[in-house]
């Protein structure tokens, strides 16, 4: 095996600008709500807890958004990201496609999120912002804007998902160790928290909604959000450019992109530089996204607006939806367990652009332990929905008899999820899957909002 | 700041051959002794445990060796490693120092073990062996050898020490996920370890008697160990290879060479190829030993030809040591509670061509922080000691107003330590320190063995 095996760009090679896609999006795109007047929610909606420049960021028609000098600085701490091609895994499959994948895992945080979190604390360092507030589920997110916010000298508090802070103490002690405040949720310290007293596990919804409560309250704070909004995909579109080029380096050329989705955002940053190539030049490329059949918000959500968060103190937004009050089973992937998706994504799902599947836990961690014992990488549980979705694609491949190229983004490793390694192979873990009377309960909890087209 | 930060080399820079320093040492160096005999110990003392091709490694006199081509495909999932510039921490010392630091914890177990381990498994693979037995402290090791023997299909045996076992089960689980069988050490399967039934922690010691009884009585399985011997050090040096280019690419010359030190193989490897070209060229390079104060093998242990397991299973080496029934106290460093050292690295000390320092638990996590809240990487406790120092060398060089160069070897992240941060940052770590009574204790169980002059 002579073949290449790892594709590497040197630091200079960070892109410059962010990829907007919305400028690309044919009609307009669905604007979201302000749930008091169902008017389209405005920069007045937000400025309480975003600074300007994200705001900007989010309903910008730009094309391409200019990346902050100081951010691609704090970039080059592990940008650009290796790509690899998975030679191991191929010959592992006897498939006769070329497996490539670009591995995030190499940030400090240990995931793509610190792409966006450290455009998040810059833009509102420079706002004069003193502290961001977030929740955090997994704890991937949290991390990530613990260590940005350490390296832009601002403060940071993370509401952690009760049941993530119980199983998962060494993240907390990680965001710590970046000098942030980490509060189980729901806490006493928040309205929307003590509302919710005595809930055993929390949510993701319910830590936003604490989240976004401290923010909108003290005027020196602002909320941070780790995915699902415009301007997160946006800056998470740096993995994708930099895959274009990688692939270009590869002499291949990807017929299939593949990722998982939770809010989108790692989804987002791999395809939209590949998605707008589609539209610009008529490229053939598929798109397939991953999610975890406890929580498929994109193969079984109905298409509507809804609040980003459990209390509903966000605009509506206009996406696939399992209902904003909904508490997904507790599996290992954290990530994926969010009731909505980006509008953005959710948009290119409803248009046929990407093909959603959903998988159960047990046969992602399978895919997961194949992919460590040929790639040498420990997944994280949410990517093991990616390699499920990139193994199908090669056992396709095969029955098709084609060289189909395949490309993965495998967004994060697990070295915070062993217990979930530990107890798949201890034959331990439960399949549990979305009911139909789990769908009939949320819609009748969804919002009063306009239907969506 | 519009200075390089991160210096990277392409797959085709992976270094071809390891760096033999042997070749170079002036003067003839001390074999290993039989300690039934007395007498040099000589292949036949090695290969019921380890392979030909190993044990030629071991005693090489060639100033080279070619690293396989097997060995150097997988070294590519995650070699070269970068290299960067430490700017954020430099502004946070206020230093004219120029601070570079080699980060090996981009390999899929967390640091620089997997440079031997893979190289050692191919060995094994090559002659025929199914099985390897090793053990493992913190789990760096036994990580690195799951790994690799899944790469190259063989079994896997790790004898991991017992506090560790119960402490870190996340280590466990991932040599678990590629695939290796952990055992509890002392363990009831080996003569050694129902000898020492009831060791409330086990140690290293014990456990390596126990891999070696394994691989003793099984013609199938070998031994691999993870530091100390020469043919480990000598695979080391891929990392000091990559440095001495991509200090050349930086245009910088390193004043001094820091890493930590526990068996010596991560010192060894980055500081190797550097030694080198001071013997050969007259080089003007220092180089700082780091280790934990708590077994501080090089700055107070008696230079002496000494076992380097418990039992008393292994030849003897020449080293110093603080005699090989000591079990140091259980800082969280467990990669550096080793009674003795490389007996190369311990020869360079004697030389005063090394300088080693020893530093107290607390203050290592200080510093591991510091680097943490400014370059972002979460170092493991071990490296954290070379952290120590090269702070040390910065403000010195600040003291003196000397523009110095350091490079710092940082041989692994913390992801599976956060424990010891969590403790750290709770004010409840302790700072043991060697006695004057363990040293009169050790020095009397040392075994019957000629002086060294």
């Amino acid at each position: 095996m002579t073949e290449p095996t790892k594709f590497t760009l040197t630091e200079d090679r960070i892109p410059t600008h962010w990829v907007n896609l919305m400028a690309d999006l044919p009609g307009d795109p669905l604007p979201p709500l302000n749930p008091g007047t169902m008017e389209p929610a405005g920069p007045d909606d937000l400025t309480p807890i975003f600074p300007m420049a994200l705001i900007g960021q989010e309903v910008s028609a730009e094309p391409e958004v200019e990346i902050p000098e100081p951010v691609r600085e704090v970039y080059k701490l592990w940008r650009p990201t290796p790509l690899y091609r998975a030679h191991r895994l191929e010959r592992e499959l006897d498939t006769p496609a070329r497996i490539y994948y670009k591995y995030e895992g190499v940030s400090p945080a240990g995931s793509h999120k610190p792409n966006s979190a450290v455009a998040q604390a810059y833009a509102n360092k420079e706002a004069g912002i003193e502290r961001l507030a977030t929740e955090t589920g997994a704890g991937q997110w949290g991390s990530a804007l613990a260590l940005a916010s350490s390296l832009f000298g601002l403060e940071c508090v993370v509401y952690m998902v009760g049941a993530s802070y119980d199983q998962k103490p060494y993240r907390r002690a990680m965001m710590e160790s970046w000098g942030a405040t980490v509060i189980r949720s729901p806490s006493d310290t928040t309205d929307s928290g003590r509302a919710q007293a005595g809930h055993p596990t929390g949510s993701l919804g319910i830590a936003i909604s604490e989240a976004v409560e401290v923010a909108g309250k003290d005027p020196g704070t602002n909320y941070a959000l780790g995915s699902v909004l415009n301007h997160v995909c946006l800056h998470q579109t740096v993995i994708g450019q930099e895959a274009l080029a990688q692939m270009e380096m590869a002499g291949d050329e990807p017929d299939v992109v593949v990722g998982c989705v939770g809010g989108g955002s790692n989804f987002a940053g791999m395809t939209f530089p590949f998605v707008r190539r589609v539209l610009r030049d008529g490229a053939k490329t598929r798109f397939v996204a991953a999610e975890p059949a406890a929580c498929p918000t994109l193969t079984r959500g109905a298409y509507r607006y809804d609040f980003g968060d459990t209390v509903g103190l966000t605009p509506l937004m206009p996406m696939y939806t399992l209902g904003h009050d909904f508490v997904p089973p507790p599996v290992h992937a954290g990530g994926l367990r969010y009731h909505g998706d980006s509008p953005i994504v959710c948009a290119l799902v409803k248009q046929g652009m990407v093909e959603a599947r959903a998988y159960k836990q047990n046969e992602t961690f399978e895919a997961a332990l194949r992919f460590a014992r040929t790639e040498a990488i420990l997944p994280a549980p949410e990517p093991a929905h990616a390699i499920r979705a990139v193994i199908e694609e090669a056992e396709a491949a095969k029955q098709a008899g084609e060289e189909r190229v395949i490309l993965l983004n495998l967004c994060g490793h697990g070295h915070f999820d062993m217990s979930a390694y530990d107890a798949y192979l201890a034959g331990e873990l439960e399949d549990p899957e979305f009911s139909e009377a789990d769908m009939e309960a949320a819609l009748e909890r969804l919002p009063d909002a306009p239907a969506i087209a």
